[in-house]
């Protein structure tokens, strides 16, 4: 027994449950994979065309591929992809941080145009892929599907992924445009659950005023809610931690509380069927705002790359898991006999994507730019192609959504059904290498100014500790505002409605949260943030 | 529908998978206790007898009973305590922070003793609880147990619970204490493997030389083979992390890596059979000794403190866990004839332990300080006292070690198993409060000077950020080794041999180590660390 060593202790240790032996050894090929895949994206990072994402991608596919070779074609995924596991685990980080690190005041400045783009946008983008399904795939003769399913078709491929938006996207090159696409991305999770709500319960097919109104409703109260909950989970959280005085002890457990708050955000919003994705995206931005200045200067920057670093893993995890799922053999041995209907499936679908998209993105940013006056902030025909360009992708949340109503319990049943999960699989891996490669150089193309006259903050790793530190970068109050008066203020009201809100918003501010919850400025000096940025 | 709002949204939309919702519904519950747990853990930490994991305890406790009622004594718990998940996603992220901030310099001082503790008092603990238990069970008439059964309860109750003790030993107060007592439950670890291997292998009932061979043999292959995984983890990292440079990019590639090869080195060991927590807490002393000195000085904020943090939580989390999942209804079902006779087996078991643990202590201390020349370091018989005391306590792992052995698939099958298990349930609950409580009075009244005389490093809170950055407070580096001669150093070979191994090592880590893997003063100027330092 010697010589046999490990392996001969391993078999006889854990021989009692083989599952687990099993379970295991997938964990640490995965945790392998998701090392192998940074150290690679960090390599290929000055490449014109890949980016983390594709990188992953790529990289799970050929992993799937070996492990189908090597297996003899019986298996070729290590993690079943289960969406569950996606929507509870892999989601809720990535969004958090974009709400934490979003620049707040672009984000509000574009709010109108944001929630048209994700609200009306969405429905019309619906709308347009739905009745193209109906028309289109019984030509294909593809098998029976009922309305709903064509419904439930056009509510998956209408939603933008904004964890592929966020991979090709910059939000310090090109802010504009990352606040327009990303913002729409969140919004429009609260319009994809009101729209998987009423398929399922609303008789759709004859559509009168009274649905509509019905529909009109539930969206604003969805909204609403998700909104102030993920709001005031994280004002509780500032509340907390400046009463409580956490700092006092121990910065691990102000870090804590803040990860396990803005967890908690998120699956309340799911235990009440919200949109968890509005609410934990809205938790960040107010814990940015507020809890974040309440705690030490250590957790400020422990928390700001933790959360960043959370959301970075659960991102490569993301693709690395589609990409290995998507050589799944059990879901293409359905459609053997007919792989050009899949093909042509997904054809149809990628072009109706791209006509949705474009119906809405055009007239809604030509109605967004007449109420604009500054004519610098209208948003112009390239940067247009760009927002429609880059919200063309559709990634894991397609699949997870695509599983979650094409298939029982992760096995798919019908073949329309299983011809429907195979074409969302190869519109995400082509939607996301395909458009994901070219984004890049469209963008070099169509901007080119865009990467060098716009130097904003400086990345974390370039800059000194003590000025980045505090420089959040995202922080309305950094920027200049001057002393209003009442008489300019009204004038402004009319000039630039949305730089009043802003004005007023900044007085009750001051005056009535921050004394409340904390934020820059507002600390008292016993929290010991700020005097120890005097001892400095 | 109006009226009813989110809860008919919710009802609707999840209806489809029950159990998911159900999940969700359980992990928003836990996560507000976590919450919870953390808030009234700060605002009991002055007090005198209370600390973290019994708060947690008994939050845990008191909502069991809690569902217990509500559920009309049909339920307790929210999620079932499982072994695969507690080894698996809780002890590795705990283990590996207690590496990583472990004073590397204590530790490898008192290295001997250590390993002593953990291996030959392992081992006379495991014989004393079997053969008492063997011996005092049958009188107790309760059931049929195998002599295998009785062995494998000695191994369960014989591994000081790490968890624990970091719990009740503070490291900066009492940091010669605290290495002995968690050093030897990280050692001792791998002394269970081994024995549990042995148990399922051998016929212990006559053991002869060949045996004990054998089982000395297989003993120091998996203690050298888990370290070296760790090592060689260890450095990887750093190399991957020096050569690659990756803090020209991002910071959070570096956490993320560093997170992610931690666990891997955890996760490989555990495939391949060895001790993962050997292996991941020899990881974890590598990489603060190299990798850590190779990013740039946010990550290494970020690290720090990310670490401490997710060792935190998975700390509160197994202990809340522990509380809620011991009020199960179905374990004590089996035993509601006798419950006399399980508070029996508990009171043999406890006392069997203290017995156990006197018996290792005291002769192994006395050994250890033979060797010792220098007075001041040698372990008094009121620290001996302590060490005995604060390794009583068992936890998590005993409870998961119980319920591999004599459960199948969770489930408790035979009485005698049956009592087992909740036995080891009362000994766990009683141990960790009654002992947990008396632990801090008893420091204070044996060791009174302790936590006045040693103000050692600043906590985290108090000082400020660029002065603690570099001042992990754990270097080797930043005591005083002055210049030694050759001949000095022959001197002290013979006076101390521990500290001339470490002149030779320092020797040698200087020379060949850092070099190649980077480490405090060995960095490139190319990696951005040191020369942000001189530009502050």
């Amino acid at each position: 027994m010697d010589s046999h060593g490990p392996s001969l202790l391993a078999r006889s240790l854990l021989s009692s449950s083989d599952l687990e032996t099993e379970f295991v050894d997938q964990i640490a090929l995965f945790a392998a994979l998701l090392c192998g895949c940074i150290v690679l994206g960090h390599l290929l990072e000055n490449s014109r065309w890949l980016n983390q994402s594709i990188t992953a991608l790529l990289i799970g596919l050929c992993t799937g591929g070996l492990i189908l070779l090597t297996s003899g074609g019986k298996n070729s995924r290590i993690l079943e992809f289960k969406q569950e596991f996606f929507f509870i685990y892999l989601l809720p980080p990535i969004i958090f941080n974009a709400g934490f690190q979003v620049k707040k005041k672009q984000f509000f400045r574009n709010f109108m145009t944001i929630t048209s783009f994700g609200v009306i946008g969405t429905l019309i983008s619906f709308a347009i892929i739905s009745y193209g399904a109906t028309r289109l795939f019984p030509i294909l003769d593809v098998g029976y599907l009922e309305i709903k399913d064509y419904l439930a078709l056009g509510a998956i491929f209408s939603a933008t992924d904004s964890v592929c938006t966020l991979q090709v996207l910059n939000q310090e090159e090109t802010p504009l445009l990352y606040s327009l696409v990303f913002g729409e991305g969140v919004v429009n999770d609260a319009t994809s659950v009101v729209l998987f709500n009423a398929i399922t319960k609303f008789d759709l097919s004859d559509m009168d005023l009274y649905t509509a109104l019905d529909f009109a409703a539930n969206f604003f109260k969805l909204f609403g809610l998700s909104t102030l909950l993920g709001v005031f989970v994280g004002l509780l959280c500032a509340f907390i931690i400046r009463t409580l005085y956490f700092g006092r002890h121990s910065t691990d457990r102000e870090v804590a509380l803040m990860i396990l708050m803005a967890y908690l955000s998120y699956i309340t919003a799911e235990v009440f069927g919200l949109s968890g994705i509005l609410t934990v995206f809205f938790c960040g931005i107010v814990m940015s705002h507020y809890a974040w200045h309440n705690v030490t200067h250590k957790s400020q920057v422990t928390t700001k790359h933790t959360f960043a670093t959370m959301s970075y893993i659960a991102e490569v995890f993301i693709f690395l898991y589609v990409g290995m799922d998507s050589l799944d053999v059990g879901k293409w041995r359905f459609i053997e006999d007919s792989p050009g209907k899949s093909i042509l499936a997904s054809v149809i679908l990628l072009v109706l994507i791209m006509i949705g998209r474009a119906a809405f993105i055009l007239p809604l940013s030509y109605l967004s730019n007449l109420i604009r006056r500054d004519s610098n902030e209208k948003v112009g025909i390239r940067q247009q192609v760009i927002v429609w360009w880059a919200g063309l992708m559709r990634g894991a949340v397609s699949i997870a959504l695509a599983y979650k109503k094409f298939t029982g319990s992760g096995q798919t049943i019908q073949p329309a059904n299983a011809l429907l999960i195979t074409s969302t699989i190869t519109v995400v891996l082509f939607s996301t290498i395909v458009f994901g490669l070219l984004t890049k150089p469209l963008i070099k193309r169509l901007l080119p100014q865009s990467s060098q006259t716009e130097p904003s903050s400086p990345t974390s790793s370039s800059a000194p500790l003590l000025v980045n530190g505090y420089d959040d970068g995202d922080d309305p109050e950094t920027e200049n505002h001057g002393t209003l008066t009442a008489k300019a203020s009204l004038k402004m009201l009319f000039n630039s409605p949305t730089t009043t809100v802003h004005y007023y918003w900044r007085r009750f501010d001051d005056a009535v949260m921050r004394p409340v919850f904390g934020g820059r400025g507002f600390v008292s000096y016993a929290t010991g943030t700020r005097d120890m940025n005097v001892i400095h």
